[in-house]
Formats: structure tokens, sequence, C-alpha cells
């Protein structure tokens, strides 16, 4: 077996984990009253979309990065159901004791190739995207399309809301590399996920061994102050365990430099050691702080090795970070070398970041809003009927029917609106056109063509009974990712209040929305 | 393959997500000195524990429940290195192209039973624990400890956060039921540990199927929106989907009642429904509540029911739910109650809690700051030395040494303190016991023998190259959460501001562990 194999592997072990009645119980309770009923058939489709983008408390993101898609067009071509779930759906009883689920659905659900019969339209992976635009839209039997709810938004909602801090983490590094750590106190097995996603927002890799195998990177690490402990304790002292990591590891010498004290003693002993390697015929790769004043020991320690000739070994950053640390630590250094008449520039660009839990786990906002709503079904004449839901709160209210959408591109090629509007429409028909906000409805505003050199279609066909795109490479998905966010605006990028991005709705669609709530509130 | 069989497939799926190499990179490396430099096989000790509980932002946990242990044991019988993670190893390189793992290390590795020889000390699964106390040890082969690490991070860090947090929700229903809705939000595949440990912490089950059936569980659902909104499309009104459910599923008819208006379209077409059901035989199950002001509506939908003779057809309420949540709903309801002239008891004993997001992703404290820290090794005279490392911040200080915990029960017998010692140690041997605060020097206090009617060694051998203690159920587990949580004191069990439970040294490790950081910083 080849590394390639065992990468497989390893990802076939991932999606496996999902298997076919990986969802909520009331999915399959509404599947059967479809079936019994006779609607089963009917074709629907339901939209995935979030509400609203994380919130880290002090700063809102601007955008989101869409992930988790590829993995779960995976499990979706790989579905199921065997015997034992169909005998596992039959034993269970209610209260009284009468089969919960009967044989007519458990017959339906038995039929091969169940799962086919659907097109999946979306945003791809690994592109920017917004509040309340349909990032996937699944259109086949109802019951079918019902069965996906949960299994699509647990494939999607963590990924999305990892790749975006991902994103956001990566931007405030500036260039320098970003490294995932955050294994250890992540979601359990859901760190694989997590990982994938942040490697789309742009963190060249990861500490978990296994993940970087699957996902095609190189695992990184440096040492842990145990090691340090055990040599202190074995009468070596630290300056034994950096000789002992000098010599398993010759050209990929890490040192942690803060058991001791970082300056007094990590730096010195890490430099000692470094010129045994030099001696030796190697060049030392790198110091990692992990504690303490992260800004000032940097520019501290930068001064040390550069003074003993050591101008490009990095210094790998870790300790509870995430973008506003991050960015605190690159505003500080470059005041503090100011303060010092040193240029800010070398030390910059010789940091490296590791991020752990709070990138793993989303700091400050734990989870992705979003949802999958029903917005059309076909009635019994093959009529296509736009679905509604009635919210006391508008931002809840989804936009119903087939819709599509665009995003404008101004003059300066960035991305300006996304624009969603009905499947037959064409964007922006006129000179000055008016659009409106998604929820808010005092709010609208004109887009003139003149103003947008190129309009793009969002939505691509992703699974259907023909065809099914070939999975990207997370090279090509971060990509994607860097792509995109470079098209947003400067405003929308930043990290703190960004500027909204503008989501907009045709006039027919927003008229549509407003009717069908009119007659349902009748 | 009977259900029990499909169980033990998923249980088997998720065990095997984390193969041999979900690790951090650094473990390895660090094995590698280990074992070149020839202290690979040194009797090693580490420690698992977390130094604070989870702080919600406005409210931090009085106390811990520990879980993700036995799936860690089941982790740790099944890990075998196969030729291909050999092969993975083998083919890393440095940046000058040098292999990144020698062979030595890699035979070392391949070593038939290369991670026995250890022997595992542990609190028990789903006991209370506390900050400080060493919840897991890890005795053995330095280089097998060290590898070690990351895994028992992973499986313990996050469970043990979920199943606090249930603990805590839970408590706050003051006997209503908890049902887990999180897998639609929560971490991708880490749901399943997380409903896992939910369910420790006092959930009656959840919504997820695969998981429920995992573990033993009937899955719990209701139905969705789209039900109600595909019936409204189809010209059948929300009472046409009402309908078709309560013939789907007539002894277990729980019906959404807020797509439309909950009071003046929900309720009473729930009720028209039941009038139905009942006609024909049946009683109806219960409504769902999912937005609005749960607390005013439960008490309007219970006199709604009350008065159309449902007086025991269950009010689930969900929508973003958690501990304080749910106690402001319940205060609300007592006001509420008191004002209207009836008696609130009714309502609250039919009230049943879905609780999704905010458990699934422990809401203000995504992650449990647990570390793995080494706290004695051999020497090369096979003398025990322990281990230190310094610290800023005293908080980071572990501690040294082979330890015993004893948690000493009062009068009443209610768990008072948990008393950290050396292995040699007796507890509380005088009359009056100075002991001292974990972490901070200045602070001691006294525990006089006569006020201590039990003390309780909380260390259990859980692993050992003879012995492996039979995996409790789920069941178990959640009654040991119970037990053990009862026995707190209830200043302890509030949800805000609580009392904090004494963590205390005996006079013998405080000493210790101050010589050892004198020694460490001459």
């Amino acid at each position: 077996m080849t590394d390639s194999n065992l990468a497989d592997t390893i990802v076939d072990r991932w999606t496996e984990t999902r298997g076919p009645l990986f969802t909520d119980m009331y999915e399959l309770s509404m599947a059967q009253v479809y079936v019994t009923q006779g609607i089963s058939e009917r074709r629907a489709q339901f939209d995935y979309f979030f509400r609203s983008t994380p919130d880290y408390g002090t700063h809102q993101a601007g955008f989101c990065v869409s992930a988790g898609l590829e993995p779960f067009l995976g499990w979706l071509c790989g579905l199921r159901i065997d015997e034992p779930h169909l005998a596992a759906l039959a034993a269970m009883t209610s209260a009284t004791g009468t089969p919960v689920f009967g044989e007519q659905f458990l017959d339906w659900l038995a039929t091969p190739d169940r799962f086919s019969g659907i097109e999946i339209r979306a945003v791809a992976e690994g592109r920017v995207v917004h509040p309340h635009v349909p990032i996937v839209t699944v259109t086949g039997p109802l019951a079918v399309c019902q069965l996906l709810e949960t299994s699509l938004l647990n494939h999607l909602n963590y990924p999305t809301l990892i790749a975006t801090k991902a994103a956001r983490v990566v931007r405030s590094a500036r260039g320098g590399s970003v490294l995932e750590f955050g294994m250890r106190r992540g979601p359990a097995t859901g760190v694989n996920e997590g990982i994938r996603a942040a490697l789309i927002g742009g963190c060249v890799s990861t500490s978990n061994v296994e993940a970087a195998i699957a996902l095609g990177r190189q695992p990184i690490g440096t040492h842990a102050h145990a090691l340090v402990q055990a040599y202190m304790a074995l009468g070596d002292g630290e300056i034994g365990a950096f000789r002992a990591m000098a010599q398993a590891a010759p050209d990929e010498c890490i040192l942690l430099v803060d058991t001791v004290d970082t300056l007094d003693s990590g730096v010195p002993n890490a430099i000692s050691v470094f010129d045994e390697l030099r001696a030796a015929g190697h060049e030392p790769a790198g110091v990692r702080l992990d504690s303490g004043d992260l800004a000032y020991l940097a520019v501290q320690t930068a001064k040390l090795l550069d003074d003993a000739g050591y101008p490009d070994v990095s210094i790998v950053l870790s300790s509870d970070l995430d973008e506003l640390n991050i960015w605190q630590i690159l505003t500080q250094i470059g005041d503090d070398a100011e303060r010092l008449g040193i240029d800010p520039g070398p030390i910059r660009n010789r940091l490296v970041y590791g991020v752990g839990t709070r990138l793993i786990t989303s700091h400050g906002s734990g989870a992705l809003n979003g949802v999958y709503k029903l917005v059309g079904i076909e009635n019994s004449d093959g009529d296509w009927i736009p679905a509604i839901k009635i919210s006391e709160d508008p931002g809840k209210v989804p936009l119903p029917g087939r819709k599509v959408v665009w995003r404008l591109y101004d003059q300066r090629g960035a991305a300006v609106a996304d624009l969603i509007g009905l499947a037959d429409e064409t964007p922006i028909p006129e000179a000055s056109n008016v659009v409106h906000h998604p929820t808010n409805d005092g709010i609208s505003h004109v887009i003139k063509r003149e103003d947008i050199s190129h309009i793009e279609e969002l939505h691509d066909v992703v699974f259907s009974t023909t065809s099914s795109a070939d999975p990207a490479s997370i090279d090509d998905l971060a990509k994607r990712c860097i792509l995109d966010v470079d098209r947003l605006d400067i405003g929308v990028r930043r990290l703190v209040n960004p500027h909204r991005y503008h989501v907009s709705l045709t006039p027919k669609l927003y008229q549509l929305r407003k009717e069908l709530v009119a007659q349902a509130q009748l």
C-alpha cells in the first residue's frame, strides 16, 4: 500500500463515520408521512443558506468561506440502506408498542438507488459566501430531499464556520504562515473536518499526522515542554533536551524556548545548540514561543538570533492565538521596532503562527446558523408552487421559489453584490436597477449597469443522475478562497466592524415573497 | 445482523475514525528523540487534568463531569501500527531531503504490542471532577506515554466539556426531560462523541438516529416547518399537515405549532387533530414550540390544551435553549402562573426540552483547557524523579510526582473537598490538618478529622498489561453523574457564581512542588 492509498483509506474512514442513518429522527418521520400520503415523489426544492456571519462578540465576520460540500457529495454517493438499517428502524416502537415505521415506508426506503433522482446546484466549495444567499439547492422527490437535510447541515455548517475563521486568521498574519494546531482541544473526531476546512481557509498545514496524510500535506510540529522537563529531571537540563532534539532532527530543528525562562535560558541555550548544528553542517529551522508577551519576546528573540548569526531562523508563535491576537502582536512589534529604531519587516517575515483552540472551535462564535428550507413544491397538476414560512422575525422568512444567484463585479474587478432573482430572470436588465434588502422591507438601493463589468452566475450543478463534478484538491479550494477574498472590497475584509457586503433581491423575487406572506396570513 | 450488531458496527466505525497516527506530529518527533537517545524505556508518568471549569461568560461552572475515558481506552486497545503507517512516516522528508524518521525509530514503532507496558489509573467516566485534580495518570515507558498525549486529550477534553454542559442543562430543567438536538449545527462527526457525553450528563435521548442506535436509546423527533410548508403550498394548510402526521404516527403524534401563528392557528389546529385521533382510539403525545416567547406560549398552550381535555400532552420547547434560558423560562412560568392564579406545577411537569446548538458546542466556552503533563521520570539508577515546569503563572506549574486523590465527604454525605497527596501518604492523619490551595501560595485551610465521615480514593486502575475494566453502559455512567452531582453542596451546583469546591494539596505535595520550583530557578 502506498502513501496515497493510506490517504484514501483515511478519507474513506472519515466518510464512513456518517452512515445512512446519520440524520435526525424527524427526517425519517416526515419522509414516512410523505410516502404514506402519496406525495413523496412530488418534486420539491430545498435551499441551504445561513442568516448571518459569525459574530465573535467584539468582531463580526464580513464574509464566510464555503466548506464541506465535497465531503457531503462523497457521503451522498456512498449512501446505501442495508438490511441492518432497515431492521433497526423496523424494531422501533411507540410507547404503546406499535411500530414507528410501517412496511410501506421501509419498502420505499429499501428501493435501490433511493437517493438518485435529485439534482444539486451549489456555490463551489472554497468560494466566499454571504448571508441569505442559497449556497446549495437540492431539487428532487420531496421525501428524498427531506431525508438529506440533517446530514447536509452537519457536513456544511461546521466546516464553513472553520474555513471562515481560518481565512480571517490567515489574513491577519499578513503573509506569515499559519499552522493548524487544534486537535487536542477540538471537538473529538470533528477536528478532521475542521482541519480540512482550515486548510481551505489558508492554513499551510496541520500538526495532525493522519489528517495531513489524508489531505496531502506534510504534518508540522516542534516539541513539547515535556521533553525539556524530562531532561531537566534526568539532570541534563534544558540544553540537554535541545541537543537531543537537534541530534534526532538536525535539518528541521525547532526548539521550544519557554520552559524555564525564554530570554535568559531558552534562547541562549538554543543558540548554543544551533552553533553546534552549524558546525556539523546543518542549518537550524526555528524556535517556538508558547507563553508570555509574544510580541515583546519575538522582538527580543529576533535580536538575539540576529546577533548570533541566525537571521533566517523562524520564530513560531503559539498560545491561544486568533485573528485579533495576531493583529495585536504585529501592531505591537511595529511600535516596539519604531521605539528601538529597527526595521520590523524582517521580524514579521520570520514569524510563523501555530493556531489551535480558537481556530478549531471558532472561538466566540461556535456555530454557523445555516438552515435548509423548503422553497418550492410541485402540485398534483405538475405546477411549481413556491413555499413560504411566516415568522415574527422578517429575517426568518425564507426566499421562496427557484432562484438564481449572480455575483456582480465592478470596473475594478471587485465583487460588489450578490443578487438573488427568480430562475427565469435576467440580471440588471435596465440601465438603472432598484434592488431590495433581503430581510428589511424598507431598504432598497440602485445598481447602475455601467458600474458593473462582469456578472457571474454562482451556482454549478454538482450532483445529478447523470453527472457529478470531479472533486477539487485542497490546494485548488484554498486558491479559490484566496482569489475570492482578494476580490472583496478592503472594507468588507477588515477584522472589526466590516462594511456590509450587499446581498440584494430582484424586484420580482421581492414581490413574490411579499405576496406569499400576505396570502399565508389571510 | 441484529440491532445490537448494528450498534456495535456504528461504535466500531466511530472508534476507527481515529487511527494510530491520529496524533500531533511532535509526539512522534519527541518519541524519536527518546528512542535514539536511549531513554525511551525509562518509566515516566503523565497526568491529565484541567486548570479551570468552563466559563460561559456570565456564569462559570462549579464542577465538571468526566467523559471520554472509555472510548479512549477502546482506541488504545485497538491500536496497531501497520505497514502503510510506517511507509507514510518513512516517506516524510525535511526541507533538505533527509528522512524525518530514521530506521531506528520506525523499527521501535513497529515492535508488536508497542503500546502495552503502560498502566492507566483514572477517575471513572461520569464522575464529577474538579480543576487541578489528575483525572487520568499514565505510567509506562517514556516514549509510549508521550505518544498517547494528543489522542488522550482529544478523546477527553471535548466530551468532558459537553457532559458538563449537559449536567447543567439537565439540572436547570428540574426534572423535565432534556433531549439532545444538536447534530445539524454541531462539529461534524464530533457530534457523535458530543451526544454520548450529553447522555452521560443526563439527556434522555437524541434526535440522531445512528447515535441513538449505537448508544442503546430510542431516537426522538417531531417534524419540521417544512412539512407544514409543503401542505400549505399544496393547498391543504397547516391542519392538512397535522392530519397527515397524525395518520402516519397515531401513537406518538407531536405537532410543531408555530409555522403560521402558535396560538391562533397552530394549537387550535393541533387540538382539532387530537380530537380526531382520540375518536379513532389514539392518544396524542405532544406539541412543540420553536419560536417566540416560549414561557408565555407554554402557559397559554397549556391552558388551551387543558380546556380541550388534553392535560397530559407534552409541550416540547426548542430554540437556542441552554441552562440560563431554561431557568428563565421556568421562572417566568412561575411568575405568570401566580399572576393568573393557576398552579405552575402541572405546566412545568409537562415540559420537555430539545437542546441543540448551545449544548453540542458548549455555547460561551467552546473548549476545555485540559492538559497532559510529565510529572515524574525514572533516572538511570531506577530512582523516581519528580518533574516540574516553571511558569510566570503559578496556575500553570503542574503538580509533580506520583499522587493519590481522595474525595472527602462530610457527616451529611456531601463531598466537601478533593485532597491531592503523594503516593505514600495517609490522608488527613491528624485531628486537624492544614491543606493548601493548588495554585495560590498564600491560601491554606484546615480540615478537621471529626468533620469527615468518609474518604474515597478516586483513582481506579483502568488499563494495564494484565487487566482492563469492562466498559460501563451509558445508563451506568449517567447514574454515576447524578449520584455525584447530588452529593455536591447546593452552592457548588448553582448555575451562576457557584461556591468554589475545595481542591487542596497535602503539606508534603505542596512542599515538594515548592522545592522543585526553587531548584529549577537556581
